[in-house]
């Protein structure tokens, strides 16, 4: 008998807290009452405990419970269930962390390339690497590659597609992705560097496979999915039938009560996210520096044998932080910057080596400190 | 060229709201600057347009947004990124309502069944309907099975899984639903009126398609599904698959800043949802009155071509509320209540009959009122 431990932030009178951290447990376990209840195994193995109840702050406290291992079946869609099904419901409920037993954390891979394996395909064994994307949706393919082989002249290391670029009309994925992919192998036999274009799949199940064919069949590398949007367990499905891609994990439709560093960080990488998109602090979104460095960190740190995943914070960032991103994050970053690439328009080529020279330049200062 | 509106709730002081409401057009289109953008019909006709703001309170503010529907792809995962992808991470934003023109909303079918059908397979052409559960999680085989003929033999309509009973070693899918569908037959076969078992479909996409096949070849016609869980276009894709069930949507892993009425009544109707299982006022989650009234409102309404989707107010609910609750929604409506009936133990029988007689009567009374 394992139990693993989901720990939540409960807005509560102080006089009340005991009463919801235990109405928690009973929600995200057997979900009724325990008179329902006649079987001793079921109210001692797998009714869920609080384990802790610490105060964190006026109103608040931080809650330990410890959820029966087995009732997650060990797999990715039930795990979410058991650790913020109902109680996700909950507004005075935040989701904080998880600490998963080494049996059932060895049900996930994580990460199949991870920041080493980015290294590798990148050739760039120890500075900060460098992201763009390709904007704005609307336009036809034949101008998104010219966009896309000036990026790569540029000499950026990945080139994704903007998050909103799917299957329309005017731009079809059948028709962009062999495009797209063609212009940046072009630019990398000029260069004589690697530089990868990595698209946006989405769609449902059936379209996301057929679209990670065609892409694999293209020879692309790199790829970008929306965990949330796509959904949780067909994020995992997909890493398990395609572990040739390296996954760019991108924070759509994430808006929940779940601490940023445990669902950009913890989570994806959990469900095999090679390099997380994330809000960086100063930018189109309201994060504090203090969480898009614990997201960093969360997405880094040792966790049992799974892969590091790479941070790539994002959200507005312009090329005058770029010094002040690399001293903040250290050099196992990727720096994502689009639109403000962009706005020099017949100068794009110019601003994008511009960017990639900083970006180079500053992770050699760092280097050097 | 056709539009979607969205429209949302934006908190702010009153003198940014015009900066927000523009951002948040951006954002849910080209996520670029304006200046960024040279090409002239991807600023008429794909970057979205603030269309009204209208103040709702206190330093709110409620923005409708025209999206283009082509920035769509007319397709599910899509639909979501444009109309709730970024600004879900707003925590001052709030997704209040979409409306679809008629070409995009062709695209999705919505239930197969609706009201209408599950009247008809229940043999229920005007009354108020049951549902109950299967709990606690944790029990073997067997003793679901005892559970569950006692429900069907005292009369309730459909008996669901648990919605945390997935694919455990205590009770494995592919064990259980043959046992619980054969155990409904013969219930069914000894009164002589119709009673159906809903299995939990849950998991991966690959595990979801092999457990829905399963299900299928055991004569099983109604299952439940969490769209959040799962994912909506995982969701979308099996009500595509396997239209012959009938889906109970369950709100598990909901929490998001999305309206009640239009996640669980409009957006799981528009996705497929037969039936939409959700928070009841006074029950175990804080909802209003209100607020569970415009959830079965939304799912019932006229919709284009839409089938209405039957309301299941739930989460808590006790005998005691029956009559109440008819007499709120009217008889388009299925009670859920499943712990209350289950803390009767050894009189189990008993007091799910109670269950199914004050519905019948309430129902009786209220039609003759």
């Amino acid at each position: 008998m394992a139990w693993l431990t989901a720990t939540y932030e409960i807005a509560s009178e102080p006089e009340q807290i005991e009463a919801r951290a235990a109405a928690l447990a009973l929600e995200q376990s057997v979900e009724c009452p325990l008179e329902a209840i006649g079987d001793r195994r079921v109210l001692d193995e797998i009714v869920a405990k609080v384990d802790a109840i610490r105060p964190s702050g006026a109103g608040r406290y931080q809650v330990d419970i410890k959820i029966a291992t087995e009732t997650t079946g060990g797999e990715p869609a039930q795990l979410m269930n058991m650790i913020f099904g109902n109680c996700s419901i909950w507004e005075n409920v935040r989701f904080l962390d998880v600490d998963l037993p080494a049996p059932l954390l060895s049900r996930f891979r994580g990460p199949r390339h991870g920041i080493a394996g980015i290294r590798t395909l990148l050739d760039a064994p120890e500075r900060a690497m460098t992201c763009t994307a390709l904007k704005p949706q609307g336009l036809p393919v034949a101008d998104l590659v010219k966009i896309c082989s000036t990026f790569a002249l540029g000499g950026v290391d990945v080139i994704k597609d903007d998050h909103g670029i799917a299957d329309q009309t005017y731009s079809p994925f059948a028709e962009r992705v062999p495009a797209l992919q063609h212009a940046v192998s072009e630019a990398s036999q000029r260069t004589e560097r690697p530089v990868f274009y990595a698209p946006t799949l989405t769609g449902t199940p059936r379209v996301l496979r057929k679209h990670a064919q065609l892409a694999r069949d293209e020879g692309v590398r790199f790829v970008l999915v929306a965990p949330m949007i796509v959904g949780l367990p067909a994020f995992f499905d997909l890493v398990e039938e395609f572990p040739e891609f390296v996954y760019l994990a991108h924070p759509s439709f994430s808006g929940m009560r779940i601490d940023p560093p445990l669902l950009f960080g913890k989570l994806f990488r959990l469900f095999g996210a090679d390099a997380t998109i994330f809000v960086n602090y100063g930018g189109r979104f309201a994060y504090t520096p203090d969480t898009s460095r614990a997201i960093a960190t969360a997405a880094r740190e040792p966790w049992s044998d799974l892969a590091p995943t790479l941070p790539i914070p994002a959200g507005g960032m312009t090329l005058e932080r770029v010094e002040e991103m690399i001293a903040f994050y250290g050099p196992d970053v990727m720096l994502l910057i689009g639109g403000n690439l962009l706005i020099a328009r017949e100068h794009l080529l110019e601003r994008t080596r511009e960017f990639v020279s900083r970006v180079y330049l500053s992770a050699l200062r760092e280097a050097t400190r």
